[in-house]
């Protein structure tokens, strides 16, 4: 019971950050195309958000994983999506198999300074091509006595002008591609490592996405996380917490939009009335909160199946595929209440609108869910 | 756990009773347009499904509604919608109140031969011109001596051309329409009790529905349940575990459907690979069993605190609403997949096409789910 | 101009025979699962309306199929979708190939009296396992003699169990799909046709829809319509005919429903104002005119090009698909606001619901219709 | 046919100046957040593209509306949304109630030089507080002798910042809204016109959009169009070419983005295949591709009726609702197909969702549309 206290305590701390330090610079941070990263993650880092349920003996607090699905939830109240993705990259996305499957030495390396946000860290996945087909990335890592030696590149890397270090998936033989592909601790200021461009977004502007190109980099064969050739299967798993991460932290911001429009649209009438009391208006808006009400469910439900040791790719892609949906529409249903200003980037709900679109395509479009969904109902045509 | 194990137990005997006593007679219900209530009922009263999470004293099984849920979701196995409607009735929408509030004296007259199967319930809610707006019945039970006097009629009543008792809603006083009203225990034999006419539908075939009129009926004030004048709302929270109960049952016939689906696109070719492996195909079958997830997991969480003693209004409504819309959307697509067998009464998703669009109408229409909705968002226009 | 008159007054004539002859007895025919096709297409020959595109000489009107668009409008205006669907399968279904392509002998004995009402023609072109997927039907007409001998069987035949005679396709060769079939004018009282039985449909109650068997059934070569080996290709001609014609049948019913929806919920109060005046409702019924306004204007466009001499197949199988879609989508939204009424069998939109699900199963399924627009699209992927 | 060629190649002609004149400098246009207005409408004007439908004494071409139309759809084929707007405000919203009702005074000053490109014109309806609600403007002109004195504000005023002249809708006198109303010619160097800002959009960035002030600002009396009082009714008339213009260029531009998505995922590979040949991606485009159809389809119907002197006004909001609401769907559709590419600035599908998203706002939204509809549905309530 104390113990819950103090976990409550400890989250409803994220608002303060969040209040303090994040909100008054994002329309900043917005303009600017990029946050900086190693001031907020150090501060993230000092109050133990970036290792929630990271091991202690590497600066983690060895909570579960439904404490980072809360702190991930309260991060939704950041005013925009780039920077609570970027914490999340940090947090949750690059560092899961390395927490779980990498060696001590290299949890000191990477992960420890990552947890405790002396370090920044980027997911080196998605390549140019292959935005969510993963098995069939390019990127090679071939080996040459105790090195391998890096060529290939990476597309639509988070954080990626400022990492320090990428969770890398890389071949490291020709076998069949679920077999075949490793996952990789990857110095960034290596020679090799070239940061191409940083792309221009019709949303998340504040964080920064990179293209990143790999001319003969080598890195030391210690650095492959777990075992070789596992990486595929690592970040299968690694995207399990990925996918609910993401849930988690755009509920919150739709349950916030929802009702940034319920405020606006109550001062403001039209025909004489409030706009909330048409009832289009309200009953839709009823429609969008019981789609949330429903997302929320099925993640609760998701997380506690994880926490218990299950595999939930299944309702984890469900929940993805249905959080990018619902954020398309609900930030395009609620932009319509605000009428002209809805079209300004003065409020909330169009930043919303340009960053949500991210959800069905990043992290396995909506289509690579409803694959691994046929999947696992057995749907998929026989070869 | 070995008392857990005993439920589990009892839970799945309710699909032996299904395979044996009802899905064989399904077709000639449903072509008689009525089923044998008094026979079903003793049944599944013997075998102890008519009150779960009723009182043990009254001959229920004591445990908490969220085995009720269960059963009603087991009860979706059942090869129409109109038989567990009526079972639903008779076990957890003309009951609960009676439960909770009743006197003893009621409890052991109209609640525990319901219980056990003996008399058939009905419940006496809607009404020509107030279907899904409660509060506005026009049904009177003015008291005269030891008695109230009853006239007006009832619409859509379920059960109807077969109930021994009707859990009947009336006006017993002229004040505001949320706190003039009772609910009364009304034996469907006495005088004055017109059964006009069965009600001719477009599914729900085997289920009675009938309309009934009330001439100058007599029943002793004693019949009344719980309080005079708290008859709205205990029907409100009647309505908790109707809708509830509604959407467990509901979850698993949408479930079968897609799995019958599945079954029946995948021996069948055209353009000479089978249906189901058509990308569109199994697509939106994964689509539609996400939504099914979704839907389960918002009615476990409203169980859950549910029985916990919250008021889960909102949420079950949202669970309402979903189920229905969910139920039209999902019978709609999966029959399109069957191509010409769909139009045909042969098959299950073509009766459900049929059945399970009163989901959206009946225990209180889609628009009504909302506007309880928006009531608990605080979006209704103040007068 | 007098001439235009004259048309409009015949076109008109149309109503008075529904009226009189038709709505009338719709209920009935309804319950009776079948309607009197020799009787009433006898009325509707001897008014002209079996052959308004069709050559005089044959009895025919020689007008553009522009009026036989109009009369299939007029034509919605019958309470049921069945009849309607009856009669366009005699006036533009069964024999535009045969007008076209026919021999004078086949015209004078298949195409006149259908013509004139005196006999009742059906369309044999879905088979059990190729409902959509024409080109692979399994029926076979070899050549024996100055004789075809065919077997196999056709299935969703609508007009089946009381016609005189079937535009039958079959294959004539082994030739590829689209290149061996021919269509047959087939005499029904020959020895070896077998009505098989009359198929039981969720909707479209008054039409009889049958599957029919062919065992060593022999008719002459001669009944061969045009060019033997172009059936195929003459069924796609004629399908542009029965899209069209079934569009503007459906439009005219559909809008029907829109208006009676109005009606009745002017009339109608929820929470104290006419169900109508709720914003949910009226806004609804204008986006479902609108799109009904929209497919009126695309049916007129294909048809005014069609009556140009162009190939229409990708507007009509447009008009074809969004027509499916819509009548669906519109009587589910309409079937609503009827509340308990609209789950009866006593009003239209609740037998347009059910009858007009075919709209988008029969005469070539949504998906069909997807495939010819991709095909004329050129996205289909390439072999 | 003479006067047909010549139209048609004077139509082709916009596509040499977009091709030369517009497109190349789009990209620089929408970075800088304006065009050159005064030297781009030069250029169309010299061309004849700015009073296609507009008096020959003007320096109009004397066509009917359904060229404005063609042209329109020309304009669509700019590679943004907002040159095109910026056009339509300048050629057929800004001017259509002067060219019809204006003294021939007013339009030597006003029409014939904005039609030969020498000055920009703008529209200033919408205000802060009533940007659909046009009945409810604030903006008054108060006769002082000769001349009126006007005091408000305009919001939304598309080209504000460039313009000479502003058609200005304000209240001349206290009657009933409908009535008390006046258009009038105001040219913006005006004493006490000010231009608070540039308004900061999320889409439509080449077009500049301002709010603007009016503190006593004095205009001769003459300068109202026609009557005095008629200003309502003549922003009705003159929103029905507002309204067709704007479907007319959306429509193009529609097509143009699922073209180039076919283009894109014909040689994009995902999962071993070009991302269009998955069955879910060339259906999804075959559905749009309809939808743009039918939508063509009303607007070439409407436009015909309005040449024909017919009140389109429903019609023409029907496609006016049509459109904002496919532009959404099928923009947001089409970009998913693209991947990351969609998520970044490079691409027209990412600048068309982000410009088209107005259209649901922009010129009456979605719910102006619906009440209009409802009004000449004569569904609304009834005070």
């Amino acid at each position: 019971m104390i113990l819950k206290r103090a976990v409550l305590m400890f989250i409803q701390r994220s608002q303060t950050i969040i209040d303090q330090e994040i909100n008054p610079y994002v329309d900043q941070w917005e303009q600017e195309g990029q946050f900086p990263a190693h001031k907020l993650f150090k501060i993230l880092g000092n109050a133990g958000f970036l290792g929630v349920n990271k091991p202690v003996e590497y600066g983690g607090l060895g909570l579960d994983f439904s404490y980072s699905v809360a702190v991930a939830e309260e991060l939704g109240n950041i005013n925009c999506g780039g920077i609570p993705m970027a914490i999340g990259v940090q947090s949750d996305m690059a560092t899961p198999a390395l927490a779980r499957f990498g060696s001590a030495e290299l949890k000191r390396e990477f992960l420890q300074p990552t947890i405790m946000g002396d370090i920044v860290a980027c997911l080196g996945v998605s390549e140019t091509g292959a935005g969510s087909d993963v098995a069939s990335i390019k990127t090679k890592a071939v080996r040459k006595g105790d090195e391998l030696v890096i060529n290939g590149g990476k597309m639509w890397t988070t954080n990626g002008t400022q990492a320090d270090w990428m969770c890398l998936l890389a071949n490291t033989s020709d076998g069949p591609p679920h077999k075949n592909k490793s996952l990789i601790c990857l110095p960034m200021n290596l020679s090799g490592v070239h940061i191409a461009r940083k792309i221009d977004k019709i949303g998340m502007w504040s964080s920064d996405t990179a293209e990143v190109f790999f001319d003969d980099v080598r890195v030391p064969c210690k650095n492959v996380i777990g075992q070789e050739g596992m990486g595929f299967t690592y970040q299968m798993l690694q995207f399990q917490e990925e996918r609910l991460w993401g849930v988690a932290n755009i509920l919150t911001t739709m349950e916030k939009v929802v009702q940034e429009t319920i405020n606006y649209t109550r001062q403001r009438k039209i025909f004489s009335q409030p706009i909330l009391y048409h009832q289009v208006v309200h009953f839709r808006l009823a429609e969008l909160q019981t789609e949330i009400e429903l997302l929320r469910s099925l993640l609760h439900r998701a997380t506690a199946l994880y926490i218990k040791g299950n595999n939930v790719t299944k309702l984890a892609s469900m929940a993805k595929l249905k959080a990018g949906r619902l954020a398309r529409e609900l930030s395009d249903s609620c932009l319509q209440y605000w009428g002209g200003m809805g079209f300004t980037s003065d409020v909330l709900v169009s930043r919303f609108y340009r960053d949500s679109r991210l959800m069905s395509i990043g992290a396995g479009a909506d289509e690579v869910m409803l694959s691994i969904i046929c999947k696992y109902m057995d749907t998929l045509p026989k070869k």
